[in-house]
């Protein structure tokens, strides 16, 4: 055991800098830390990097820095709720979300408005954000405009052909989507149907005809598994994306069993024993994550984590 | 507003009993009270009840009460994860899960466990519950035997197809998706991908053909909505079941817009901006819930306030 | 380890009946049923009994089932916040609690309520309770009287001795401070000064005098450790009252060093470092929970988990 | 409502730099922008800042940090915990505290340890910290001395007295109890009973005298808050020190009612109804905040966001 040495108090530090103060410290900051070394080690090494995207990431402002890392392949494969991918169209179409207690009142702490006056004004909230519901008539002109050209296209497709399908069809280049044509990193949505996308592609067709198989983009995944140097997983907040990240990892035939890198970071907790809680101990009894992997989950806010992890990640190896 | 009226020790009372006292208190104890108080006018009313369950309920000993619920008609759709099926097919198969600390130690407060060893020795964890690798190999014969099966019926198929296949091949009374098939009751799993179901799906299809399309079933869901007299959501965890459920309402026309009954149980909060988390006030600006909606959000552990609540209810409303 | 055994769905259960059912779950539901069957044990050896209360419990409607467990003597010692103690008084003065949402109005679902306009209109909040002003009012004249009283009696004294005195102000049975007095047991309150009751005392320190000593008490909490027999804690919720209650095993001479019973129910958990969501097994490094002791931590809303046990626990054991 | 305006990915960015970024962002990154921009306008306005710690914050590597904001002014008057002051007087004694998993082994994600074998190695655990015992007994005979040499000073006293005398028999300036000393800041800790400070002037008292009034000390903070011209509240992690600067606030004649500025960092929720998870909204209705207060809630572990939010507030207001 290492003395804990605490994090002094800055002067004009660089982001990284305080990180690399914050490796002394425990609870929190020293798991930061670390976050921050298993991160810069993944890269070092030639790992293929799964990220796992869950909570509304986008509409609380992380869309540029997601884009980025998958832009600038600090990721190289994505796995990701549809709602994510919901607010990243609506985004790349022109429209916006907006902040609760951003403007001129002083007294916002809470996220406490009246829903009722919100849906009779057409609004639409995530937590201190919301929308308004034009943004959706927006979607839904763009999807079915994708879904179209898709039916022409092919017969039956994998989940990930049709993200890539939607990708295409924007140019916003701080899309997620757009930015992941453009790197050539896959994005995966298994429960693409527990989403406004999934809704539309059954109103879609309801008159036309789009096939989208439910198993078919597995085989994908398994191969950039299996096909992997080493394997990193970057878990931003459980749910659906972490475990279909880490159940590849229990059919995948490698030296080694399981991730050999693993960052997670959660606002969930083990005590409730959700899946999205668990810790990644946890996750060795199942061989998902390697015994001898290394690995640290992070019990935190992930807009505050990830733009000072990447900031950190980005002034060590630039890429 | 009422005084809090608080509730005294009891005297053999049976739960119903208790719950009624709760009715005067505030905080959990009063949430508690007032779910049980909505389910009873749901049943009361001629309601469609959709139920949500995310989280481990099966492996930590919830299965009976969630078949029974289902066999009895206390809910009249069901959206889950694949891993609560998974976890059903298992113990209908006859094998077992396991309780950390339910043996002769005296001492285990935590479900601190040395998770190398038990990979070392075929034992998964779920929190304090483990079981042996051994079940995983005999659900695999299983579901191949119902995939075989599938494949001579049926060209594609929905996701709640396969569910209800597979719910036909078990025998256990006791088993959620056994009682499914029994009571007509649709058994939902968009996310069916991320879980050892879908891992095996996948495997199957090297090899042979089976066809699941992934967005099929939302109509039966979006049609079992709409026709229904009155509509009632009951949420287990959040997680997908929960939006998957909620977004049905988005869609579907009816007189009065959203569910007109809700009751969510959940350890997650507001405060990370998760949808788990999310209050039923926020799916009101949505119109996931209607305005005039009777609904409430209890923050407890499903394990410990579901057989309360389905005794309180049962003892109010038998069926 | 035992096999998961699940709990059926109930028919008119007593609550005791459904907590032995739960002792063959995981998670809560288990946890639940463990610590009731250490309270059983607790009552049948000859225990000296340690409560600790922390959080808003009186105003949330448990101050008659914690008054019942003073003064049948489920408990023989109490450690509790100020906050605790000063709702007491409100309502052993005639003065009421009320609850936000339980009046006509049918979607509270959540405690938001306007603040400021409860400022304006005199009444302060507790999550979904609020009082009226005019309690305090109350309050503040009760508490000069008992401080007048006090002054002729002692020249100092410990905070054990002023709330003694409070309680024998008041002829409420149902009020913990009361019941206290009739039972015999002592009321401990370390952060007493952190309270109203600490404020009035200041107050009436301005003109006349009354001495309360910060540190006289731990003499008798420390003398009833070392002289039990055997030593039980019962802590709702954390703060100081659980370190208070737990330190006190650090400096007692016993045999078995530490606690040798612990039931924690709380709804914090140990990943943000703090005492309150410690584990029972950090306990035990510092001594202040026996090595063989026999313990659980259940991660719930106390309002929930207390009356149950409490109905279960004397329909083992009336007393 | 403005915009959502997603932080870019950074390039060497100071700490101030992206904390300026996170302003157009909601959830927890655009809380932490807020709170550095109250801070940073109560240190332009003439504010006097209260500080409240509760939480493990020295032994996880805050320590430092802390003694600046004393040493440096950014702080006027602060409220702890007794451990807090304990473990600050163990570090200034030259004891150390230990990080757990900080070493060399890979794969300490988990704070899983023995404490069964931490306890008979003569180890005590904080989460992921551990400090050997012999600390505690360097502790003892440094308190024994100052209590020795308070009380040929005084007869009675307050606690911030006691906390004063500590602070000047050390000399370590990275010490808070130090620090406030040098820099003429009070230290209050109405529950110092509830800590080995408390143990140890009980023991003293066995054969000496030491009297350390209960209420004594509640003039001096009171007035403190009376002569500011502007009021401001750091609250670090809820518990007693949070109530204990609010409720000066009730008692306290100003002009404008409520603390003007309040900064509340915290991982409890308001859902428990704790008052370490209670808003400062519902702080608005006891009048503890100014209804026209400039105030945020940030719910992040204070050991991430500390750091941050003080590198920030130095960078622009340098002291």
């Amino acid at each position: 055991m290492k003395e804990v040495k605490g994090v002094r108090i800055g002067n004009n530090r660089s982001v990284d800098e305080l990180v690399r103060e914050l490796r002394g410290c425990s609870f929190g900051a020293g798991r930061l830390a670390k976050a921050v070394d298993i991160y810069e080690e993944m890269l070092k090494e030639e790992t293929t990097k799964f990220m796992g995207i869950a909570g509304a990431l986008v509409p609380a402002g992380m869309r540029n820095i997601l884009a980025a890392m998958i832009r600038e392949r600090y990721v190289d494969v994505v796995v990701t709720t549809g709602a994510n991918l919901v607010h990243d169209i609506i985004e790349a179409l022109g429209e916006h979300h907006y902040k609760i207690g951003g403007g001129a009142e002083k007294n916002a702490d809470t996220a406490a408005v009246d829903d009722v006056w919100l849906r009779a004004h057409g609004m639409e909230r995530i937590y201190d954000v919301v929308l308004h519901e034009e943004a959706f008539i927006k979607l839904e002109e763009f999807l079915h405009g994708v879904f179209d050209a898709m039916k022409r296209r092919a017969k039956g497709c994998g989940i990930n052909e049709l993200t890539k399908a939607i990708g295409e069809n924007l140019s916003d280049r701080d899309s997620l989507l757009r930015s992941a044509v453009d790197s050539d990193v896959p994005i995966f949505c298994p429960a693409i149907a527990d989403s406004m996308i999934g809704l539309h592609a059954w109103i879609y067709n309801q008159t036309a005809e789009l096939r989208v198989d439910a198993f078919e983009d597995m085989k994908e995944l398994i191969d950039l598994f299996c096909e992997a140097k080493r394997t990193g997983a970057i878990i931003l907040g459980g749910g659906v994306p972490k475990n279909f990240i880490f159940q590849t990892a229990l059919i995948a035939p490698r030296e080694e069993e399981g991730f050999d890198y693993a960052i997670q970071i959660t606002t969930n907790t083990p005590e409730n024993g959700s899946l999205s809680g668990a810790t990644l101990e946890e996750a060795k009894s199942w061989g998902k994550i390697g015994v001898k992997s290394d690995a640290v989950t992070l019990y935190c806010d992930a807009t505050i984590a990830l733009p000072i992890i990447m900031d950190a990640v980005r002034a060590r190896i630039a890429r």
